[in-house]
């Protein structure tokens, strides 16, 4: 008999509680709330041998996930994703350790089937009926598909320059589907005008507490693949920041159940040169970030301008010795070609983007070329076939192929 | 120390064997070879438990799989796709068990990268340089990201009506890669006279023996992830048909090592209407097909006018009491649409078929209410974009949206 350990939200800010069996939104002081754990209690009933028996799904990590009935729960076999390493291409720079966790491979293509998958779950538990949100693509797809199996409505508007294929995720699941003239935030204040006035569930980052729990099982599970004992460095893609901020919080809370020890992996935030709000914050050593103007770069997942959890992201930066660095567009989409051709990893540019700070870290000197070092790619390079030129030749069924 | 217990190639036609450890390609009278198993020795060492100690890729099946040492396998962490169950839309059509394997779940987003990452491990053990194949597509992206990430050399020709995203495949991992104005038949050819004249190593369709181990490890994982007990129906989408042959032969393992009981599934042949050379020879009970002229259906994958392997599709038909289904490209696109909208399952049309096909034979009666019915679906509906029609309405950032 498995359950949920939550017993309570708790803004990330002011420290006010909620109660967790009730739907809400952000904190009255209008920061995000998290979704707090009896760890002590989860340490005592669960064994790390006990995930040995289960499917290697995110679900695994039930204890430590908010879904209250197993009968709530909307998957489609999302998690445990892979970790595959890069050797070639690690030697190829001086790293000797270097590591990919492939969010590629889990439905709707992108780490986003985490947070959406618990966060639907979820909705549907507390009774939630229509979701609303803007996405840059991946978010709003996989959101469509897990509540089109939740029998939940989805409203989703995303900029008219989110990539393609992502539409056809929201079209094909039947959600209330609507593009804009803009980023990302200008889809934000079209959902929060109509939150406000047809009482919908506002699903947009971290305005719901349990999105960030879904993808805080990434963090969960890069501790179980590695033994129990977490890399040296771990490199992720920031837009919202969701993923980071959930890592750090599944370190925290695998450290307070004594599942590792105290050592913190450096959390590097990787951004875009054409859109670094939190590069900026953290070479200023700011608390927050500010709204980046005139955004735009080819890894479109990581072009937010401003994000609402800024403050955790850079936190989590500042925590555990970690940095924020800004690759360029050419730099993106040359880690993109040769990690799929040295290393047959077809990423996506967010996850190429952190192949380009890597490089960047190495030459610095701020990666070190012994340390264990994980690369987080988010997505399959499948969801963006416009990132790769193809040129090829068209033979009649009479020609001959040149010698390889 | 977990190894291989291949012992020798065997004729699936003539029974005549082969040294495993030398590069082969068919017998010489000219039908696919099998790799065959000491299953014994096998039961003998390995036991099931022993499984939930190993990662969940399709290595787990060491044994039972071709590559002699560890340092040979080329992988990214293929295998071990979930298997969701489908309950609201087999309510609908009174089908109470009704499941989806989907392997979409994996790298290259298609069930190809199980027979690549195998074939080519295998290839590279073997000492082989460059590869060579036909594709309808996703095969051609399978091998040309494993064979980037062995660092061989993969030569793909693909039809020019091949979905587009597999030409993003082939152009990033670098193979060299030609299109034709012609069917995978005229592509075969074309790869046939450079073989010949290159002494490059022919990897089409079960003209080499390790692919179709790859694919067996569906049917292990089948067996595995229902408890060592088989589903009673399991639908398959058939083109070359090595998917379909492998699952019969990992069926028939199993048995020989005593792992699941004598009870056959019955397995089910679907086809499309434009291309249906197994279906056709089912309905006449004959052993083999003929060459099906203007070849034609949305569902590509399974395009094949005459496959190599069609002999062995019927015996594995026949054998377990199953049948040879055709579905109109009409009612693909439409189980395509349902799937996703009612389970959020956003499958490829080769997929879609199947649930197509399930409605027909519980139609027909063929299919039974209570029985236990596995779909496969063969890969995501990411990578055809081009079925899904996208008509969505595009705001201004001062627009508000109409109640949903």
């Amino acid at each position: 008999m498995r359950e949920s350990y939550l017993t309570h939200l708790e803004c990330s800010k002011c420290a006010r509680t909620y109660d967790p069996d009730q739907p809400h939104q952000l904190c009255s002081c209008g920061a995000p709330l998290l979704a707090r754990y009896d760890l002590a209690k989860a340490a005592a009933v669960l064994k790390k041998d006990d995930l040995l028996q289960r499917v290697p799904s995110l679900w695994r990590y039930r204890e430590l996930l908010p879904v209250r009935s197993e009968t709530n729960i909307v998957s489609l076999g999302e998690g445990m994703t892979p970790v595959v390493p890069l050797k070639k291409i690690g030697a190829e720079n001086g790293l000797k350790q270097l590591y990919l966790k492939d969010e590629g491979i889990i439905p709707s293509g992108t780490f986003k089937a985490r947070g959406a998958a618990v966060g639907v779950s979820r909705a549907r538990e507390l009774g939630i009926k229509v979701l609303a949100m803007p996405t840059n693509g991946n978010a709003g797809g996989a959101w469509a598909t897990y509540a089109a199996r939740a029998g939940l409505k989805a409203c989703i508007v995303m900029p008219t320059d989110a990539p393609m294929i992502t539409r056809n995720e929201c079209a094909v699941t039947g959600a209330e589907f609507y593009l804009v003239n803009g980023l990302i935030s200008d889809a934000g204040k079209i959902i929060g005008r109509a939150v406000s006035r047809y009482g919908w569930f506002d699903a947009s980052t971290l305005k719901e507490p349990y999105r960030i729990e879904g993808k805080k099982t990434m963090g969960l599970e890069i501790a179980e693949q590695f033994g129990w004992s977490l890399p040296d460095v771990i490199i992720y893609p920031t837009g919202g920041g969701v993923g980071i901020i959930g890592i750090h919080k599944a370190v925290k809370e695998l450290q307070a159940m004594g599942w590792i020890g105290e050592k913190m992996p450096r959390l590097v935030a990787v951004q875009a040169s054409g859109c670094a709000p939190i590069v900026k914050a953290w070479q200023e050593r700011k608390g927050d970030s500010q709204f980046w103007q005139n955004a735009h770069t080819v890894a479109f997942g990581i072009n937010v301008p401003k994000a609402l959890g800024d403050f955790l992201v850079l936190k989590a930066i500042y925590e555990t010795g970690g940095c924020a660095v800004a690759v360029d567009d050419a730099e993106i989409l040359a880690a993109q070609r040769r990690l799929a051709a040295v290393e047959g990893a077809f990423v996506c540019p967010e996850g190429a983007a952190t192949y380009a700070a890597a490089l960047k870290l190495k030459e610095q000197g701020w990666l070190h070329g012994d340390e264990k070092v994980l690369l987080l790619n988010t997505g399959t390079g499948l969801k963006y076939p416009d990132t790769v030129q193809v040129s090829v030749p068209v033979l009649e069924p009479d020609d001959d192929l040149p010698e390889a």
